[in-house]
This record gives C-alpha cells, sequence and structure tokens, in this order.
C-alpha cells in the first residue's frame, strides 16, 4: 500500500470541517513543499461550483482560518484545486467524479467527510465508478455510528469496497504533537517505562472541558450525549495511548495492536462508577448563558457531562483508576491527561511537605508537557530541610524555538495521501471502544440514571468531585 | 547533645580559611539573623592581637570575600568577635583561652582550622583547661593524615579528649546546595529511586576538574598528589551518596551509617583501573603555563592527575562502573556527577538518533541538576519520527528566583554552632575512605607507577580517556 496519492479527493467539501480545517491544512502544508508536488485536491459535495468558485471559497477559508505567517504562494495551493458537484444520494454525479479523477484512481486518497447517515451510498457510488481499486485509499471522518451495532454496520458498509488496510479512521487528538510526544516520552526514555505501572502510578485522569454550550448542531448533541460525543472516541484512545504495552516498533501495525489490546481489557463499569450531569443557566467566562433545556427549547435527559473511574484490568494496571471527564459549559477549555505517580514509600525529610510525582500532558489550548518533581530549596534548612515542587517543561515552545502550533489535521492528511496507519483507529478499536460505551449506557437505563443538574461554570454536579474525593483523589485544575 | 553554642573558638583564626571562607560565612549568618542572638566568636592564633585588631582584620576580610548585598551591618557582627592569642605549641594560653571562654565552656563549639600536627597538642591544651567537656563539640577541617594509620593516629588524639558524637569533621563539598540537592531529588521523588540500580543506570562519572597549577601549597601538595588530595575526601564523599541506600532518615546516624557502607563496599582497584599523570607546560584559558616540575623547582613523582574506575560490591550496583577523574591544569574548573542511564531496551522509532538519558549534578562553578529527556521534535515526521534531548534544569536560579550562592561553610558552621552532625564525615567513614586509597597507592608502589605526562590545558594523559572509551564510555565535557 505505499503508493502516495497523486489526487485527493474531498467529500463535504463545502462543509465546516472542510473550511475550518482541511482547506487551511492543505494550503499549510503546500506552503511548506510537503504536499507530493504534483497533487491535484478535488472536492466534491451538493452544491453547483466551478472550480474558480471554489477556488475562491477555498481562499476565503484559508484567509479566515489560516495565520498569515503559515500560506506561503496562496495561489500555487489554489491552482491544485479543482470542484466537481455530486449528489451522493443519486447515483449520476459518480460517473462525472471518476472523470474527474482520471488516471488518479491508482493513486488515490479519498477524504469523506460527509454525515454517516450518506456513507453507503457514497462508497457504493465510488465503487461502481472504479473509485476503490487497490489504489484507493480512504478516510472517514467521525462519527461513525452510535453504538456498537450502527458502527459495525458502516464498517461493514465501508468494508464491502475497502479491506481494512486502506480504510483510515480520523480521530483528530491523534494528530495533535503532544499525544504523539507522549509515546516519545514513554518509550524514548528509560526513565518512565520502569515506573509505568500500578507499582509507582496512583491514578490517571483525562479531562476534555469545554466552555461552549450546544453551538449549532443542537439537535446531533442532543441524540449524542457527552459519553458518545467524547468519551468514546477521543478520550478512550488517550486512554489506551497511556495504558498500552510498548509495541515493537513505531508502525501501525504493532501500536494499534497494543492499543486494541487496552482498550479490551477496561472493565465494565460497576454501580457508582460514573456520575451524568446537565448544565443549568450560569456564568462561564463573566458571561450569563442560559441552560441546556433553554437552549435546545425543550426538555431532555441528555448527558451534557460524564465524569466515569475505569480500570484497565490488566497486570500492570490492576488497581490504578483512570478518571474521565468531560462536560460542556465547564470553567475551562482543556484536554489534558494527568498521571499521578504514587508517593514515596518513605519520606526521610521530616517535617518537609512532599509532592509526588506528577506528569501533565496538555494537548488544549496548549500543548505542553510538565514533569513535577521535589527539589530542595535553596537555605539552610533550619527546621529541616524544605523541599518544594519545580515544574519541569518539556514544552514546545521552550525546547523547541521556532516552531508554531500545527492543526492536527496536517499530520492526518498528510498520513492519508502517503498510506502511514499509524496514527488512524482501526476498526477492533472503534468496536473495543463502543461495547464498553454500550455497556455503559445500558446500564445507566436499567438504572433510569438522570444526569444530575449542575451550573454552567462549574465542573459538574458535585457528584463528579465525590466520585474522585470517595478514594482521596483531587481533580487536577 | 542538642545545645546552641553560645561562644564558636576558632582556632587558626588568621588564617586563611579563616579569612576567605570563615568569618564572610559568619558575617553572612549574622546578616540573615541566622546565628544565635548571643554568639560570641573568640579567634585565637599564634599572633598577637588586640580585639580591634581582629575585628580590623574580619573587616577587611568581609569586605573582600563577602558581597556587598549579602553584609548586612558588619558593626554588629565584627562587635561578636574577640581575640586571644595563643601558641598552641606551648601549654601557657591555654588558661587564658579558658578565662576568656569562661561560662560558655559547657556550650561551646570550637573550629580547629590548623595543621593537623598542631592537633594533638591543641586538644591535649582544651582538655587540661576543662574546654573539652560534654558542653563542647570540636570541628576538624581536613587533612586528616595522610594514610589510615596517620588518620587513626589523629583519630585517637581527639577520641581521648571528644567522644565520637561531638566530633565534626568537615569536608566542605557537603555543604554545598547541589549536594544536599541530590539527596532531595533521590529521596523525596519517585522517579529516580527504583531507576537508581544496575539495571538502568550504565555508568556514573565524578569529575573535579581544576585549572590552577600548584598555587603556594607547593610542599603540601607534592607530598600528597592528587589522589589524596581530592579523591580519598570529597570525591569518595560525593560517591557515597550517590552510591548510598536509601537512609531511614535525614539524621546523622541514618545517613551515616549508608554512606560507609557504600564506602566499605567500594572493590579494590585491580591493575589497569587507575591511571596517573603529572602536567607539563601548556596552555590553560590562553595563558601559557609551566609545567609541574618547573613550578616546583625540583624533579617529583607525584601525580597530579589520576583516572580511577571504581566499583561498588553490592546488589544495587553490580557491574556499574564508577569512573572518577580529577587533576590540575585541566582546561575547566568543574566539579560534578553524571549519572547516565542506560538506553532503552529496545527503540521503536526506527531511524531515530537517541541518546539515553542523563542526570548531570554540577557542584562548581555552578550548581545545578539537569536531567536530559528525549521528546519529540515538533514536526510531521516524514522520514519517521525525529527525537531530540530537551536538557530539564532542576536548577536553583530558574526554579527558586530571588536566592543566590551560598559559601558551603555557611551551612557546615551553623550545623557545628547548633550540633546537627548530619552533614560531618564520622571517624568510619575515614578510614574506610583511607583503606580503600592505601590499597591503590600500595598497588602503584608495587608496580613502580609513574606518573604519565599530560599537556597544561588537556583533560589528562591519553591513558585517562582510553581508560573509559575501553567500556565505550566517553567522559562528560
Amino acid at each position: 500500500m505505499s503508493f502516495t496519492a497523486d489526487t485527493l479527493l474531498l467529500f463535504g467539501a463545502t462543509g465546516d470541517l472542510a473550511r475550518r480545517m482541511l482547506l487551511p491544512s492543505l494550503c499549510a502544508l503546500d506552503a511548506e513543499n510537503l504536499l507530493p508536488e504534483n497533487l491535484r485536491i478535488v472536492g466534491t459535495a451538493r452544491s453547483d461550483m466551478s472550480d474558480s468558485e471554489y477556488r475562491n471559497f477555498a481562499r476565503e477559508a484559508v484567509e479566515k482560518f489560516l495565520p498569515h505567517d503559515r500560506r506561503g504562494g496562496i495561489a500555487d495551493f489554489l491552482n491544485r484545486l479543482h470542484y466537481q458537484p455530486n449528489d451522493v444520494t443519486t447515483s449520476e454525479g459518480f460517473d462525472e467524479l471518476a472523470k474527474q479523477v482520471g488516471d488518479s484512481k491508482d493513486k488515490l486518497a479519498i477524504f469523506l467527510s460527509t454525515a454517516p447517515s450518506l456513507f453507503e451510498t457514497s462508497i457504493a457510488g465510488l465503487s461502481r465508478v472504479g473509485l476503490a481499486g487497490e489504489g484507493v485509499r480512504i478516510g472517514l471522518e467521525k462519527p461513525l455510528g452510535v453504538d456498537l451495532a450502527s458502527s459495525c454496520e458502516i464498517n461493514d458498509a465501508v468494508a464491502a469496497a475497502f479491506p481494512e488496510r486502506r480504510i483510515f479512521r480520523i480521530d483528530h487528538y491523534l494528530g495533535k504533537e503532544t499525544v504523539q510526544n507522549l509515546l516519545a516520552l514513554r518509550f524514548a526514555n528509560i526513565l518512565f517505562e520502569p515506573l509505568w505501572n500500578a507499582q509507582h502510578i496512583a491514578h490517571v485522569q483525562i479531562t476534555v472541558g469545554e466552555t461552549v454550550g450546544l453551538e449549532d448542531r443542537a439537535d446531533f448533541y442532543d441524540q449524542t450525549g457527552a459519553l458518545r460525543d467524547m468519551v468514546q472516541n477521543h478520550m478512550l484512545q488517550l486512554l489506551a495511548l497511556v495504558a498500552m504495552e510498548p509495541p515493537t516498533s513505531f508502525g501501525s501495525g504493532a501500536v494499534r495492536d497494543e492499543k486494541v489490546k487496552a482498550l479490551r481489557a477496561l472493565r465494565p463499569l460497576s454501580a457508582g462508577e460514573s456520575v451524568t450531569g446537565q448544565y443549568r443557566g450560569g456564568a462561564v467566562g463573566g458571561k450569563i448563558v442560559p441552560g441546556y433545556d433553554e437552549e435546545l427549547g425543550r426538555d431532555s435527559d441528555t448527558e451534557t457531562f460524564v465524569a466515569l473511574k475505569a480500570h484497565v484490568d490488566n497486570w500492570r494496571w490492576k488497581g490504578v483508576p483512570f478518571y474521565l471527564r468531560t462536560g460542556k459549559r465547564l470553567p475551562e477549555r482543556v484536554t489534558e491527561i494527568v498521571v499521578q505517580f504514587r508517593s514515596v514509600p518513605h519520606s526521610i525529610f521530616e517535617g518537609a511537605r512532599m509532592q509526588p510525582n506528577r506528569l501533565v500532558i496538555g494537548i488544549q489550548p496548549e500543548e505542553n508537557i510538565t514533569l513535577s518533581l521535589m527539589a530542595k530549596v535553596p537555605g539552610l534548612d533550619r527546621e529541616g530541610i524544605a523541599l518544594r515542587p519545580v515544574p519541569l517543561d518539556i514544552a514546545m515552545p521552550d525546547a523547541f524555538t521556532g516552531t508554531y502550533k500545527r492543526i492536527a489535521y496536517e499530520r492526518l492528511l498528510l498520513d492519508l495521501i502517503e498510506g502511514d496507519q499509524t496514527l488512524f483507529v482501526r476498526r477492533d478499536e472503534v468496536e473495543a471502544q463502543w461495547s464498553w460505551i454500550d455497556a455503559i449506557r445500558a446500564e445507566w437505563a436499567k438504572e433510569k440514571l438522570q444526569p444530575k443538574p449542575y451550573s454552567a461554570g462549574s465542573w459538574g454536579p458535585s457528584a463528579a468531585i465525590a466520585l474522585a474525593e470517595r478514594d482521596g483523589v483531587s481533580w487536577h485544575e
């Protein structure tokens, strides 16, 4: 499968993701001469548009969403773009699409950024016109289903035309620099791996906080909820990267084999190991905001917050809780992983205030990794030795000056074009994720669990605090 | 023994150590109100001097050797000072000294900074006039002997009047901030101790480099040599702090019990595990300097450089070499410990340049601790993941702003006044050090080892490079 695509075919080319992320990412890659020299980018969507109209659309997107200093010669980039209208719900447009792709059908990368309900017909159409052959790989943007059954349905539809080795399931968190840096930290240093286990790690926290409310996808969100919107994909992928055994290589097979093992080792939650919430009116960032029901315009029992206490049942992680929480209308937009090490078994420094070591992997808004060590406070220690935590930045801006923040899709689009699956999610992973999530939802349904109210601008219902505090653990803030 | 002295009696009060280190240290402590409020400082030496002459002497010393911003109200400090002439080779002056000390004889700290040849008569005199009772502790400045036998002789003479619990043997390296910080790092963090062993550490290097030549103590140095001047005391103390097992407390008993165990575990060197050198003319810091013989004015076979490959024979350190080197007329004035961790057992990042982790404890000229980790270079990794070492400063100036460099004696003088023996060297440690050193010298004598010439301004004879390189190890520079 090691070919480099000479055409990238974008479904949903006029959509929000294309505008905000994909076109700016491609332009940035082009500005750094990272795209294959002759790569054509063919956009397709329902709207009728000429090449030059689409180029205008792309120019506006790039100018709005890509910083000026990353744009390079934007005209050269726009010249790569073509547009082909196609209504995937009918079969008519696919022949024109195939014509537009031409000989590139043997070196083609497709990015399917449409509603999942359109996947099946899209793939059938592609298949029918010969755009699903050995020289075609396909990238799928989430959400892939709403539970294991519907996810299997979608995956089966894709699998009818594409074998797994040509399917690239996107979780854009995996394109983030610090997420990959976590793997470098774990596996390129002797310092961490011997300690990366239940004997030395007390617990792990993964937080994905959003300050926004429903925004413009109210219906989708209300049918989905926090558990399926965030935990099922992003957060379980982060958990898998923290928990997995060392892979034998950084190749796609080895890495994903280890991730899926960790995901399958997730123990079904017991009663009392999950808390759900729904925000009420409150204040976020100094602004009064309405409650979820008000925003939605109707009553709902969808959770906008969830906190879980998960366990990975294997030798390495026996007894180490993984606390996960995510929600809307929280006080901060933050995505981070906290690896909390255990205390030293015995303190020789009587009276000194000791804090256990901690590794914080910041993913949003800042990408950073901070290791907190104890060091001696300089001084003559008349009251016994004085210690305090020293935060060490294994940060990008400090250690690597002159670099800038990339869009996660840059990496993923390039991997799709070049054919490296390492940072894409394999079907067995998705299914392991859904299995675990479905069991949680079944338990909620059985117990008729209703989300607890929390004020917008707080860290969720107090039961979420209690979930951790019962174990003597405080959420990292 | 928990009393705070109300008089500090300084023998050798007009000597070089008093002038450069002790008086400035005491003045700095006073400026920070760290000295006991009523502490009197009585200087004694052979010269005839009045209190006010001694105060002038002290004022000059402080103004020369203590930075202005650390001096405080120097007049208050000078008012603490008194002077009592005493020729310790005769017994006459001791009665006057006892009178001067007066009631403080029950809360007295003595600092003996005279030639070791004067120890025995000094202690006999003190004892005779009642200045060696339960309320008196005595600090001894090195060198304590030239081999095990002479060291025992001195220690016996001191022990005739003072029990071990009231003897404070000074190694001023132990007063250094980073030396104590090494213990904080090892024992206040879970991160290091589980890795602090042969399984994870490849080797340890300890370097004490001097740029100076003979200076003004030619005869002493020529009788001593690098092995006894540096390795026997300072470097073996550093080695002991790196190698020791975790003590049960930071108290003097527990810490020194563990240090002496490590020192006793030193394996006698085998043939080929030591290299000696003597400098020839060359250039240091851009200046032409003469060779050792020329400086000395005669031929000599004293070593001005020594490199050793030591082993600590216990479970923790089996197979881990401790490379030690020290010399005069080296390119840099530097004292540092390098703890070199092993490589990761298997690299999953094909083609990436990996460096094993390393902890560098800088003691001179800068006090600093740097941990070197591998991290991902931000970027899209088209040629496989790119890694590079990130040096993390667990440094004083960065992590603790607003602090300044102290004189090591500040800490030690205060500990002597207050009676904390933790950072002083116990007799059994000194003797373990000498036993190991004597065996090396005996081997040299047996083999009629002559020091190899090296150019002033180089890192010693090439055989010293080879000593490490034979094991695939490069000295840290």
